[in-house]
């Protein structure tokens, strides 16, 4: 009965709440610890995996009780064993434990304005699956954009169940305002859609017969929508971005991702900060100039009309359609013709440092992550950026050696892995949830 | 030994950490469960008070400890018995337990740019003593300024002691940036003030021998200097906000606080959120325009340029350093000669929806509160404020019912409140501090 009444938490305590023990039964409290080992598990340096003697010592559970929820998380296949060390002292060869790999896998789905597609991640957060198209959906039909996408995933989810695998949970990352968990989307100004039911399309997608696949079964339709999850595609990047940096003092950073629309997510001490609605991080929509040119939202003088690639590259004078490689392109010729892309990058950076001075001097938070498709130009924009920060932010002379402005480590299509691992995490927090459901 | 162990946080556990109960001592465990059991009296409604029963109940302690604790409390003087009520069903009549008046008292401190001064609350939130001088202290000396009102705190201590009261604690509220909890401050643009060191002009006004004062004693020093902490006045005044809300679902909103600066509180689910450094908040220096006036901070076209009440009141054509009652004045004349005060009202309105309008598409809180010297303009500004609101905040058709301009209940000097409530706060949830202090 210990665990259940430990804090494992480091945070105080409030008042007010009744005694948890006296509604805990053993079986919650079963689960509660078989969580608490798997989330140790998971939390480990890959370069120091625990052994069952170092779970009990860092959970406080004795060494059997410790052996019995390891031997469940194998069964599971949550857990793999790796080779036993040499043991430090006397006794048995210490058996390190790991995350299993290709066992319980996480989808991550994304639309965004040039680009559709998924990703597959297991729980060593190694991609095992992955497809993406390249095409311009601007006012795209939401229904035949997501049906084909999801029945894309449904493809890949059989095809990884064939091979053992089981797909948890699927994440679909949207340009957008989506309600939590499931939707509707709100409002996905660059894509033109609005008013999107997400988890009826995803329903039809997942139980519809289809030539070539095996008939849905109540498995398949289970993790690809009843463990859906919705989100802005920021809020899904800096949590990839959070994966990348591992783990040590909880990071703090706003992660820009730049596309046709410019996104942001507030993470703070290692979390993400998405607001009363979900919806925070709009720093698109940030005023560089209340007199300037209309966007897509309605109002005037949005930071992603300076910034955004589509008004990158449109004032460098390349078609509006070519998209950022058109302007990485012409940076990298040796010609000096690449005044106007200088310019275009000049003004971009201006603005957004415009807007992050702004974000800056409201949540202090001094370091900006640069992902998406603005993440090769960081260090043309930085200079320009941080001239602005310096200028603007009123803690700059205390604070300056923290403006710092950093290309993401997450790579491109980081909203999709951060989409599969918020999947997964469902399953790290809560692993005695696969024991109700049929095995794959 | 069970209430440690018991989890009153509602919040899920972290693995990892030790078992708390392995290194609790009996001497740790009274301690918390005194601060248990005076933090659920201090946060029950003032019309429904509780007993020991109701708080044996609320707490999960047995009514043997719960008498024991409230004794203690009771003889530390933070506690009062009320008149007992009769009894629901058999049985002694209920004795209603509420804080103490005038016993424990909590010194809220401010120097802003047009006045300074102090307050002092007890733990039923009354003002016991209160002291406000309007004066000019733009391009002060900090020295001089807080030198006179910390020798002024320190009289106002020692009538309250003569008076069986005990000073717990000192808060220090100051338009700019701070070190937390106490200093140096930074900056405060609008005062001219940087790198001041409080806590050594805090000591020497402390132990100064003064003509008048009774020599300084340790217990008056320690309250004044070692229980000191300097924040951002906007940070303090929406403590006192949320204090004025009283219990209920926690709140999230953005508490802006007008002067000749505009600062700003996120108050995110009952917290006031500080950011990194403790600097969050300063939406006086989002860009309006970023070709606008020079502002104190060195920057160009801060929204204090505009909607500061420096800025409104030159705008209306009065003496810049009329203050903004001036306005008020004018604005309360039958006669029609207020167009000019309209207009800086009209400028200020859209300068404040265009800062408000880039914070809510960032943090996603919609509700506005106006405090400060702004407070009494509030209803002619909202109009402006949430037309700028309704047309640039993204997700403004879906939270449009959430986008409100309030004006703060706290009153004039909300920020001396917040920061004695502050004061009294480190009591409330430690109230054994007390015990080791040599009673006033």
């Amino acid at each position: 009965m210990a665990l259940l009444n430990t804090d494992h938490s480091g945070l105080s305590r409030r008042p007010g709440a009744r005694v948890a023990a006296d509604r805990a039964t053993q079986d919650s409290l079963r689960k509660h610890n078989l969580a608490v080992v798997f989330t140790t598990i998971m939390a480990a340096d890959p370069s120091a995996l625990l052994s069952r003697a170092d779970l009990a010592e860092r959970t406080g559970l004795t060494k059997g009780t410790v052996s019995a929820l390891v031997q469940q998380l194998i069964g599971l296949a949550l857990v793999a064993e790796g080779p036993p060390e040499q043991p430090r002292g006397v006794g048995r060869p210490a058996i390190p434990l790991a995350p299993a790999g290709r066992t319980a896998v996480g989808l991550g789905l994304e639309v965004n304005v040039d680009y559709s597609g998924f990703r597959a991640i297991d729980l060593t957060g190694a991609i095992v699956a992955e497809q993406v198209e390249r095409e311009n959906f601007r006012g795209s039909d939401p229904e035949a954009v997501l049906g084909r996408l999801f029945r894309q995933a449904r493809a890949c989810a059989a095809a990884l169940e064939a091979e053992g695998m089981r797909i948890v949970g699927t994440g679909l990352a949207l340009p957008g305002l989506a309600d939590h968990p499931q939707g509707p989307l709100r409002l996905a100004p660059n894509l033109g859609w609005s008013e999107t039911d997400i988890r009826s399309i995803a329903e039809k997608a997942a139980t519809a017969r289809e030539p070539g696949l095996p008939a849905p079964t109540q498995t398949k339709t289970a993790a690809l929508v009843a463990y859906l999850t919705v989100d802005n595609e920021a809020n899904f990047a800096a949590r990839a971005e959070l994966l990348c940096r591992g783990a040590g003092r909880p990071a703090s950073f706003i992660y820009l991702s730049g596309a046709v629309g410019v996104g942001a997510a507030l993470v703070i001490g290692g979390q993400v900060f998405s607001g009363g609605h979900g919806w925070a991080g709009e720093i698109g929509h940030t005023i560089v100039d209340p007199a300037g040119p209309r966007c897509a939202c309605g109002a005037r003088g949005c930071l992603e009309q300076y910034a955004g690639t589509r008004a990158i590259v449109r004032a460098a004078g390349l078609p509006a359609d070519s998209g950022i490689d058109s302007l990485l392109d012409r940076l990298d010729r040796p010609a000096g013709d690449d005044g106007p892309c200088q310019a275009a990058l000049t003004t971009a950076a201006r603005a957004l440092g415009i807007a992050l001075a702004s974000a800056v001097n409201l949540v202090d938070i001094p370091e900006t992550v640069v992902g998406g498709d603005l993440m090769p130009l960081t260090k043309r924009l930085a200079p320009g950026i941080l001239a602005e920060l310096r200028e603007r932010v009123v803690a700059a002379r205390w604070i300056g050696h923290d403006l710092v402005v950093r290309p993401a480590k997450s790579g491109r299509y980081a909203a999709m892995t951060g989409a599969a691992w918020h999947a997964l995490s469902r399953v790290i927090a809560d692993p005695a949830s696969l024991l109700s459901a049929p095995a794959a």
